[in-house]
């Protein structure tokens, strides 16, 4: 059985294919600058060299067809026809209030989608597009809406409610949802495995540092705090967004330099964060050549970094209780020892005792690691994220009939003879 | 020697007249209403009923000119003459990056107030139009600027950046500033001392919760860290202001109902915070008692606030290291103990153990209390504010030429053998 993980953004197109059976990635690629012109697919199948092409695709349709193309192609491709596929997981990044766990897709799930696409209209229009033209080109097999949002829909309400006028929040849906669910979904059950404990019993502050950054309290294996807001801008500093600021900046700064709602929005999305603070960089091996060769600036943005990591770490293990375990994830977070060190170097007296060796000697998107040393109350985890398998398994469970929700559904990766591929 | 503090706001005068040498306060007031219409002044001289006139006051000079003949009046009045007045200490809101501590103010430093007043447009303006009014009317005696902002220079620059775009700072000053210096600095000496240990030994956290509200993190006696930022709407929930939010929000309802950035600006500040939340209440008294009659946005309103509360104190104890003490202050710091007891309970795994009973019992304006237990590691305290005392003591120290700034200065309510009048 073939699953189809599928994630259209505005200007891509991301696939994976994954055989359920032999349990391993059996192609998956990338169609970049979809509608805005010059658009090329990157297919990888493993084992191979990577394949590329020039293609145009003017809209969402076009580069699914060609993706369709490529994997069946006889030469590059992995699979002999189409038919092999037997369902598609599609990412929807707002599921607003509605979805709390992945559906399978039809005209009604639609529609919700597109009743919430205002939440997140850089996002969920080219998912819709991406679900619309997917369903169109494979109109016999079931696709399945897999949301960002859906693993923090276990928020209480204190933890999601703003402190503005309560109308914002019954007319223009104005609350707490939180992103990067799946990816929070699996580190925190591959970290109660490395616990020994069901992931029910265990409390974690999961922490995805990669282009976007979101960290989340999760309490008795479901989520109970998270970062990211009615949007993504909010919570931690990101290569190119701001995260938490002074609410009053927007206004201040669009009477100061004549700037529309649009623009303003703009700015704090694409040009602050990491990218604000150095001038040039988001790419924090760039920020950590640079700050080593003495740029102030980048030095200083390594320093805010790391800095709003350790408040927020601090934060969440007084909002859980008792904290298990810390795991860093995605780019930043596998990659980025330095980061990591800056975070959580003198956090013993709130239990977190760091290895430096470890730390360092955990610089790989491949293995599962722990960096803080055996008597270290809390355990800080460097966990490789996957939420390609999350689409996966939650496509797979629904065509079985044996899905539920997150915290009743049994993954595979959250069993003790589960191994990466 | 008689000191007055005079705090302007735009459209009160609030008053405080000090005897040096007695170590009391002879008399206090305000005047409402200024500018406004229908203007009075309520006089308070301790052990007689209080005064109350109405007058109109059309600008802050009126105001100040009513609050001398009032202070002066030969059966209301609390002095003979206005010469008795040895120097005012002004309370100025925004001291931008120049000032590090309270000065005496000539032209120079009127205008480099009035140079940062764009940074705090609704109060920089009363706060300069006080200053002005008052060296006319008293113009022999020397005036004292005291900065809420000035104990928050010493955060670091990782403390104090956004990450936004690096212009913003160099061309318009958009940093973190921080407000309630006064405040902090009081009840962190007054910390030190019931600790037993030198202020610059101490790691504290400050929680200032009036009708503004902002914590502190204070490290070694300095300020490394505070919530309130470029202006006083960022961090906690306040009666009507916001606190954190998604940095989106401003603009995504300026689109939705269609409001310009001054008008979004007024509802963080003027309709959110406790009065968003409830839609009615910002006194936490009215919360409390609907919430105990059921009302479920009152209830939800005092559980976002302790749980915000709790959540910085988890953040700055990771931000500074070891802690000492955490301090409640203010009208709801000092007499809110339900909503003490939320924010620091079942705290026990960061080392606050509270004492119910103690805590409590702790509801007065008038006495500092131990609210922890006797074996808890970091110790909370509940110490009443007091700001006019700290604006007295810089004013003294002043005219005396032995005042340095808050670090090396040592104020009498740091000392021993200091008793509240």
């Amino acid at each position: 059985m073939i699953i189809m993980a599928l994630n259209c953004g505005s200007s891509s197109v991301k696939y994976q294919l994954f055989d359920w059976e032999k349990k391993e990635v059996v192609a998956k690629g990338m169609v970049e600058r979809v509608i805005v012109g010059d658009s090329y697919i990157v297919h990888e199948v493993p084992g191979r060299e990577s394949y590329r092409l020039e293609q145009d695709c003017s809209d969402h349709r076009a580069a699914i067809d060609l993706v369709i193309r490529v994997v069946t192609d006889s030469v590059h491709g992995a699979l002999k026809s189409v038919s092999e596929i037997s369902a598609v997981g599609h990412r929807v990044v707002h599921g607003g209030e509605k979805f709390t766990c992945s559906v399978q897709i039809d005209d009604e799930v639609l529609n919700a989608v597109k009743e919430v696409q205002h939440l997140a209209p850089l996002h969920n229009p080219p998912n819709i597009d991406g679900i619309e033209a997917a369903r169109l080109l494979m109109p016999t097999i079931p696709h399945v809406a897999i949301f960002d949002t859906a693993f923090h829909q276990t928020m209480p309400e204190h933890a999601y409610m703003y402190a503005v006028p309560y109308e914002w929040y019954e007319q223009h849906g104005v609350r707490r949802y939180g992103f990067h669910g799946t990816s929070h979904l699996y580190v925190s059950k591959r970290a109660a495995m490395l616990l020994g404990k069901p992931a029910s019993q265990c409390n974690i502050v999961t922490m995805h540092i990669g282009n976007g950054v979101s960290h989340c309290a999760i309490k008795n294996g479901i989520s109970v705090d998270t970062t990211m807001g009615l949007t993504p801008l909010e919570g931690a500093v990101m290569g190119t967004r701001c995260g938490d600021i002074d609410p009053a900046i927007p206004a201040f700064m669009m009477q100061k330099d004549n700037l529309s709602a649009k623009e303003i929005d703009s700015v704090l999305n694409k040009k602050s964060g990491i990218l604000g603070i150095t001038g040039k960089y988001t790419d924090r091996r760039d920020v950590i050549e640079h700050a080593e060769n003495g740029d102030h600036r980048c030095q200083l943005a390594l320093e805010i970094e790391a800095y709003r990591l350790r408040k927020y770490i601090g934060a969440y293990m007084a909002a859980i209780g008792r904290l298990d375990a810390v795991v860093f994830t995605a780019g930043v977070g596998e990659m980025g020892a330095l980061i990591r060190e800056k975070a959580i170097e003198n956090l013993e007296h709130i239990g977190i005792v760091l290895d430096r060796e470890r730390n360092r000697g955990a610089m790989t998107r491949k293995r599962e690691s722990l960096i803080t040393s055996d008597d270290s109350p809390v355990k800080v985890f460097v966990i490789p994220t996957d939420e390609e398998l999350v689409f996966t398994e939650d496509v797979v469970a629904i065509l079985n009939g044996t899905y539920t929700d997150h915290m009743n559904f049994e993954y595979s990766f959250a069993k003790p003879d589960f191994a990466r591929t």
